[in-house]
């Protein structure tokens, strides 16, 4: 199988460019802006996620002898077509904003500028990537803004598709989990890796004694025992006995946790055992670990709710055609009007304004002209969130990899301090600030 | 990138095996069950998805030098865990539900089995895959049940992660689905795709009445053109003047379907363009689709819902211990007894007793002993539903590839008219068939 990214698309992109190709608008110069209308779920944030994963895909959107082929032999596109795609990469820019950044409705996250061609065949691969990606770093953020200082691991790689999972790993800890149980995720992007044992565990045992002292064996006493194959409070008993007072945890999988918790807390404390900590990894999600919080529990691990976006497994981001080149290869700003579903034309330069440091909107000036306006300097306290992330075709390497990862990470943390408190409370809203447009000339 | 998938693994799936291969318990004989305690939802059925797929990843679950390389920089298990997964390959079989089946709460989807340290590895990628592919094919399969004879395409990549898009894709088309628009799902497993224009189709062109005409100009009169960017009355009657009567179809995006597709429906017809196709594309689920059943539309595309399990965007399945080898050598049953998550031990045998061909049952014998049980012959209306899938560590190959989903297609609607009446309706309920438990002795 091709390593090549460029059939990650939508049939009709390619309809687009074989009909553009033949009028001559594939050679129009445009600007496309992939965004949000609104945030899913009542969410009074959302968090830029996937940024640096497309890039590195876009590295692999070309058009190799087996995809050429395939478009041939399927008659997807004319002849005249696949021969363009043959020597198809894409050439134009992108800007937008930093990978764990903060979004709104309409923050213009990706504007992807160059020829009608050039452009128009990303649209899905762009959306696949952003949309999903971002849903899980929002509904991540949202569990780690519960958790606090405690330490939430990601474990839902067996609720997501093989690679999504991947994915979701990666985007969990862009918004603050500090680990995952994927491995595919550690390797690739330098994430953290953690996970000791499973039910399947004790049953191989013949007893779950048997099973803590292999474990123990194998791993030491700062292993984390699983403790609920059974019984809790035996297993809990099990554990210390086995492993001693300096057992550095022990793992509950079900029940009423805040109950539990308590429970196994003073059990471990009557039994000496006041160090070990415990994770609690069942059925978790932003709302139980915000109820967990009075709780003597020491980490999460939070598998399906993470992976699928707790609730909204999609951002909602769609990528439309904001300005163009008209006949006279002037400027053209374009919109539809469909009903519910219209979109803002022209140029967009995006500010988050703050007071005091606190964000009060996100401030986004339209222009129209093919020139990116200047950064104006009206407005002080304003930050600007683009950033160049692709220039002339070539990928901005530092958004990329594992070190695009932790950059991303922490611009994320950082940028989260910005949010006024009321951003931060789980209930439904409207974001938690509004996005004001401004015409470039009135700056 | 290394294509080896073995790294698509929970990491304490490894600390167990090499804790096994400790204390020797790595060669006890073991069988995993993967199966779904409930149905997502208050669904009536559930339908097997991914197992295909999951022949095809298991060929490639080797680890090489890159993957052994970062499980012994990152000490992820231990020097001799590392020598041991360097000759790993899966030598244990695998039986279960044709993809495509139907299935129901405790159904035994794929019984794995081999030695602890063959089996327990594998739970992180058989349940990514069967979970993720059986939500959308059990969502896919509801709306084709709502659709009837109408088509339905599938045309969600973009709101899905870009590799998690091929396998919806895939597994809506396994459900019912007659196309998608994903080109590298046509590639890869033979599904016909479909698409035509997006609306930055119409905005890229000077006026709608260029953008239409370019469009007939490269795809013919017998394309579907998107009407509905700003006005639908208006792109309608466009459409007609630019390809004639005619036109092959014309697709709405937006508004109240059914009152916009009773007035297109009325223009066409006034029009002259009675043969002119309706294709509705904004938001459908299965709720929408059988709302429309009344309504004048000839064809439906379905995106976000069915890519994201409309609601339910994973299927719970799983992957659990049932039996293994003694200290003696000799057979025990097991299960973990844990609150609102236990399981059922012993090796399962299952049938779907039918009445007159229609479904009354999943029957599902449970046995202890190495030996599988020989079919029952009490049952003359049963239907055995597990097939070889692996056998001594080989693929079972009729069901990889695209014939394999040809294949589970045909299946799935073979079998679905096996159903009742009642489990077709889309209100929640109970599982349309009860769930029987009989001890092979008794049989």
């Amino acid at each position: 199988m091709s390593a090549s990214t460029a059939l990650l698309t939508d049939r009709y992109e390619l309809t687009m460019l074989d009909a553009a190709l033949r009028d001559g608008t594939a050679r129009r110069h445009c600007l496309f802006e992939l965004f949000a209308r609104r945030l899913s779920g009542g969410r009074r944030f959302g968090v830029v996620g996937g940024t640096g994963r497309l890039l590195g895909l876009l590295r692999e959107f070309r058009f190799g002898e087996d995809e050429l082929r395939y478009l041939r032999d399927e008659r997807v596109v004319s002849p005249e077509a696949v021969a363009y795609l043959e020597g198809y990469r894409f050439t134009g820019s992108i800007t937008g904003y930093r990978e764990g950044e903060l979004y709104f409705p309409g923050s213009p996250v990706l504007t992807v500028e160059g020829s009608f061609a050039d452009a128009v065949i990303l649209e899905t691969i762009a959306l696949s990537v952003m949309n999903h990606d971002s849903a899980v770093a929002t509904a991540a953020a949202r569990m780690s803004v519960a958790a606090g200082d405690r330490p939430l691991a990601e474990m839902g790689s067996r609720r997501a598709s093989e690679s999504a999972a991947v994915a979701a790993a990666r985007a969990a800890y862009v918004a603050g989990f500090s680990a995952t149980s994927n491995l595919e995720a550690g390797r690739r992007w330098g994430i953290p890796t953690m996970g000791t044992a499973a039910h399947s565990w004790t049953l191989l045992h013949d007893s779950e004694e048997d099973a803590f002292r292999a474990q123990v064996d194998a791993l030491g006493p700062g292993t984390t025992l699983l403790v609920d194959t059974y019984d809790i409070e035996r297993g809990v008993e099990t554990a210390i006995a086995v492993a001693g007072t300096g057992l550095g945890g022990v793992r509950i999988d079900s029940g009423d946790l805040p109950a539990v918790a308590a429970s196994v807390r003073a059990q471990l404390d009557r039994l000496g055992a006041t160090k070990t900590r415990i994770t609690v990894t069942s059925d978790l999600d932003e709302y139980a670990i915000a109820a967990l919080a009075a709780s003597p529990v020491d980490a999460y691990g939070v598998g399906t709710s993470v992976v699928t976006g707790s609730g909204h497994p999609t951002a909602g981001m769609v990528y439309k055609l904001v300005a163009r080149q008209g006949a006279d290869g002037g400027w053209v700003s374009v919109a539809k009007t469909a009903e519910g579903k219209g979109s803002q034309g022209g140029r967009k330069t995006a500010f988050r304004r703050r007071t005091d440091g606190v964000a009060q909107s996100e401030l986004i000036e339209v222009s129209d002209g093919f020139e990116q306006a200047a950064q104006p300097s009206a407005y002080p306290d304003a930050r600007p969130l683009q950033v160049p992330l692709v220039i002339d075709g070539e990928p901005v390497a530092e958004h990329e990899g594992p070190a695009g990862v932790a950059a991303a990470r922490e611009h994320h943390l950082r940028v989260r301090e910005e949010l006024p408190i009321r951003a931060l409370a789980l209930s439904r809203s409207d974001p938690a600030i509004p996005t004001v447009y401004v015409d470039a000339g009135d700056s």
